[in-house]
């Protein structure tokens, strides 16, 4: 089967230099990561989240760019049927596309070398978004970043998608990691509440990054799609956008977020921070935010516990809570003479910067105990978890672990008994992986 | 509580002259009716569809206009607190009650006195849509009326909006007669279509009438309301507006609009209209159409079978099918030299045309016999359903049954006994009330 | 020579009902009407200002609606070629034809019979105005009304532009009569200061009327237009809509304009008024305004004076003037709780809005004597120079000319004196007609 | 005098990074580029057109960015005070700010290494284009570019305005070098054209290079100005932007701009390009066109006068034959699979990219013979012309001649007398600089 998108958008004003940049070619990475992330956004609804599944069912799917007079067109071969509708691409589908393609010939044209120095990391993450069109220099603070299990059960659905409605009928934005469960919920419910509104300007923003793209497809509804090329960055691009943060249940990829946001929350430059946090479920899920709360206070300390609320069963009171709340934002930001499109002065260690890759050797050799700086702590519980979501989710993780088996983490036995016990109730409570296959944990703790 | 509209949209566009015309009086008539259609409008969410409930709950409600430099305040003292979200009222509500003083004070100021003739009646329907911006000049067809109860349950809802979704996905357009239920479903599963396919000029036409309005009052994602005089305006609105009609599940006002339609597409005139309809619902509902088919059948005649296709299940194929006959309808009207906006080749006998008025007398005196001419007891048909209506959940009707008891119907065994037992199943699966109260008939059949 | 134009705008939402009223036909007063201002409009930059002259140049001209599927299509039979670019209609003039389509609806649909009550007939203004979407309910004060006369020198029309452009420079909009000289300079210059202030909705408003369109068409640059039934409701609509108004140097229409502005202005419930008024133009013109001014006084007295500034050579200071009175006018609307878009307090005597039909008889029996009250005064010339205009230019007053002879004015000798000295004047600077012809007078003074 | 601008636009999202490469230093070649171009751009309506006396009259402004939270404030101090109406800078000179800012940075930021290569030269101009937004997908060719001098005589001024009337009652956009003159008139023509013709996405683009800016400022009618690096990626833009081109009369400047164009379009690989170019004036300019045809016949043969067309004194044939010649471009880049937006299929050599420092040994050494190829003696006389043009008015031209005297060309002496002539006429026609000073010729010819 063969499909030929229409040129449209911005997009397709490249010159022939940047199209013979992403020429079909088997051995070039770069193609190769061009293909699969235009695979990953065309095979949203899919019912896995492993990448190496999708790859393996589209081997034979191709995709080429074709210079027209009117524009570039992209032909795609064996696309999946589902972006489809009665033979006409999804509009958010190809629009996404077209996010693909600008954001891969961005960092390829001007980012090809690694960043390191602190400064110049935040200036890529900033010039990626802007790039994007996802700075928006008259706007309010308004942009919640929803984040939260791709697996969640029913209730914690709906309830996302409450939550996000309250949100919406507010005038908030929505912004998470794309895929589906706590990532779509809250969007869904957002459109409808701001469809009462009239608000047409509304924005779903989805950040995401090459190797979990294919696992947890951005939704169409995202209607702004910015393709980080690493997690890290990708977690900047989230704490600086936000104005406001939301926690939903989620498995470890939410632990790492988790513990990201508080490791940099609890930088002493950080401590007059304005940014709202807040954890939320429904009723059923009250023990599940005990148990990450005990986790927290275990490793963090206590006064972690203040960087954020924990409100369960109030979709309504989450929503004006963060309402109530923009205006500080606002007002912290013009104290500081600081935009609000982009939380510039927020303090982040080159620590929460560097790439961690979630390699055997690099998860083994994790300083996991308590007696180290807490800020440290957490950059390292952090990268624990990374490598987890890796080990379920990621390709290159995937691939690792067939090859070598599980990760090993070890550390100060507490601290690891805790660790033992979150992940035991994550993997039980079913937030690893999508229902429909027995969750393998990709990883073993020992003491 | 009294609360204060600041002045928004060209309705605020009012003389002095104008703003007496409703101005609040206990006595006036005029002013009774707005203030009413206000309250319904505002009283969106409510749980129950008795109007006179409504009114006795919120008998202090009261509405002001008041001048002022930049348009015409409004001014609500005890309004239903469920139009604001802290404080604010909801948009799409704020544009509801807009939309309110244009039609009354249009009609008001260009239709006082009653028409009677039918080229004057459907000028009339043409005049209130276009003065609403109900008419748009270059749209392709795409306007799909949707018909189906308010009181359906939630097997059935779901499948209402996943049609709708499937419609959105496909650029059309929904048209409703506001309220909960098989009206509210389809509008919030396009608006989710409408968003992955980035469409920004989508419509949510919901046409009322004052005497339902209270009952069945516009969902806020309504974003385009009229409010015709009376039912049969309406009905002419609903049926010279749409490129394709969908019929679910529903009770008496679902069955006096597809009487209210058959009649009309069996006139000899109509042979060759070009006007989709289809009957849809979810598996379990199948039973429901088979007996109202019968029902067609055994009072229409087999021809009036041949006027829509019956789709059980299958939510894709309601929108594809539909999708596709818009190409249909467009070469129907171009061959006609018609506006794809409003069919004004459409043949409407003035026996559709005619407000029914459902006093006992009225209803008592219906010819219910087999032996007339089909369209005649398609009219008849009708107005008996719409008596019916009348007396669930209209003011007046609900007055009238209070005061007198219950209507009687009579007229050929035969009829009568078919008519019974398709009320009977609307009264036993809940189609009649919304549920929480046991539904009392306010009609009884004589054969 | 046929030409059809396509359907466009929301004015081919037609009825048949409708295009019937504006049916061809060769005794209807109507399709006279309708026809005679769609060719005045189609004739823009002819070079005579005689009604007449133009009326029997283009006695083949026809014009038809057409009923087609997407709209009204409008027919011309041998249309000025002007009108015209490489065989398309410019679009301007296109929408100046609806304009005077949904006029003269307007007027026959809702006010066939004429009004008289004060109240009655500001609301007509108001109507006609809305309904030509001329009110702007969320725009500051910044519409500028320009009068002066439609033939004036090279010198005088340079300085309208440059006044133009400096009002357009500061975000102001124009407002005139339609028409050539001063009635087009400024909206010109403004074009050029609206382009370099990258202003979009830029205004240029111009008010006309059946009987003088022909005369003063409307430059395609005008981009409101609304054609009011009659002068008297013109002026009305003008000094209603204004928040400040340039008096240019011009003949017998600008004296009518002035002495109707200030026989309103010198009303005592005016007093307070906030309206600025400036008579402005080159410095050779400056003994134009010196004679007008001694008229005034003569006539209406010194405190008629005071009613407006004079700027001579000035176009900065005449735009920076107004601009600042813009937050004086905003505040004065605001402290009386009045629209800005549409003066509703300014106090306009019954005397002013009654039409004066130019005959003979009502030219002769004017009442033209100084010991009457001065508004009175103001009223009785306003109209003998509303007559001079019509036997100028209007196609009735050239008919009543040529018929009956000149009109004759009489009254008060130092009052007709001074009449017969501004007239005369007038005369010699050229400003009763175009150049071209000879101009002979169409009235003579008595004393 | 110290001037604030508040943030607008995308420009300032900048980063603090971006910011201090802009920063305000005595040392910085870029700070001083900035600075004089941002000089430049707010001069505009000065009466010279030497760079030098500008930056002499000026030395004590300054500008400076500071970040706000709203985005980046720019700061001027004692700026010219023509760019400011009551004290607020004209909008249209603002968004040029932000022009010059962001060509600035991308070059700085992405292009610091000068290009060599023929296709690394094209992508940059394109790239610039792009980022610029000057280049519009989905729209047919319509560009207009216009050549000739800033020093024009009030005839040829307002027969520019004539063209640029009818051009733009066409739809046909412009684009000129800024500046006033020839580069202005058709601009402000195109203005009155557009708006008659209701046309809102009309584009005034303009193409400068830093060292002539200052003596051809943007006239604030400019709505989309891009400044290139050097007149070679300008001339380049200019072609390959241009759907049509127009000639009107000018100097040393316009006879670069006609050579360039030869050159390029005598080029076997050009033969079946589709690229209009009229040479047009009024009646009184005649001779100055027979004038430069010999030449062009003299120095590269009779088949150069194949590539143009010339009309003289009938603005609306250049209108419409360029109209209806924009259906053969659309045509032949169809046919070739070209952009609309971007002439990729135009061949240019190398020896037109590269750049041409005007010094006095590069002039010297100009190989100004017959006997050589006709697109190399294109390209030589084009430097030659390219030099006296910096010698006029571009400040490193002004300052090498103060330094060493008069360039000094030599050659053929039949060349070098066609030459003598064709500059000599230049001279007396007032066309080599701004009336109001004696002109000094800055070159001498040798045979």
């Amino acid at each position: 089967m063969l499909k030929q998108l229409n040129p449209t958008g911005v997009l397709d004003l490249l010159s022939q230099l940047e199209v013979d940049l992403l020429e079909q070619s088997s051995t070039s990475e770069r193609y190769k990561l061009f293909r699969n992330c235009v695979l990953a956004v065309l095979n949203v609804g899919s019912h896995t989240d492993s990448s190496s599944e999708i790859y393996d069912k589209y081997e034979n799917f191709d995709i080429r760019l074709l210079s027209r007079e009117r524009g570039i067109k992209i032909e795609l071969e064996n696309p999946p049927e589902s972006a489809f509708v009665d033979g006409e691409i999804i509009t958010g589908i190809h629009e996404h596309i077209f996010s693909v393609i600008r954001d891969i010939l961005f960092i390829c044209q001007k980012y090809e070398k690694d960043l390191t120095e602190q400064k110049a990391i935040t200036h890529m993450v900033f010039d990626m978004l802007r790039n994007a069109g996802a700075l928006r220099v008259n706007s309010d603070p308004s942009m919640i970043v929803c984040w939260g299990g791709h697996s969640i059960n029913e209730v914690e659905y709906k309830y996302t998608k409450q939550v996000g409605y309250e949100l919406g009928l507010r005038g908030l934005n929505i912004c998470t990691g794309c895929g589906p469960g706590a990532m779509k919920g809250p969007m869904k419910g957002a459109t409808i509440g701001h469809a009462k509104q009239r608000i047409t300007d509304n924005r779903y923003l989805g950040l995401t990054e090459p190797s979990i793209i294919a696992a947890e497809p951005p939704n169409p509804i995202v209607n702004e799609l910015v393709i980080l090329p690493d997690i890290e960055k990708r977690l900047e691009a989230f704490v600086r956008s936000a104005h406001g943060i939301i926690i939903f249940p989620g498995g470890a990829g939410t632990a790492e977020e988790l513990l990201y946001l508080l490791g940099i929350l609890l930088h002493p430059e950080n401590e007059k921070q304005c940014l709202p946090v807040i954890l939320t479920g429904p009723k059923q899920s009250e023990n599940y935010f005990i148990e990450l709360c005990k986790f927290v206070e275990n490793t963090l300390g206590k006064k972690a516990l203040d960087k954020f609320d924990v409100i369960i069963d109030d979709p309504e009171r989450v929503g004006r809570t963060l309402k109530a709340k923009m205006a500080d934002v606002r007002e912290y930001r013009k104290s500081q003479g600081d935009a609000y499109y982009f939380n510039w002065t927020l303090k982040i260690d080159n620590d929460f910067q560097q790439p961690f890759a979630p390699t055997h050797a690099n998860m083994a050799s994790l300083d996991l105990h308590l007696d180290q700086p807490t800020q440290q702590l957490a950059a390292n519980l952090r990268r624990a978890f990374s490598g987890i979501v890796a080990g379920n989710v990621k390709d290159e993780g995937l691939q690792a672990i067939k090859q070598y088996g599980r990760f090993v983490l070890s550390g100060e036995p507490a601290l690891m008994a805790d660790m033992d016990k979150l992940l035991a109730a994550f993997v039980e409570q079913g937030r690893m992986k999508l229902p429909g296959s027995k969750y393998i944990p990709c990883y073993e703790i020992k003491a």
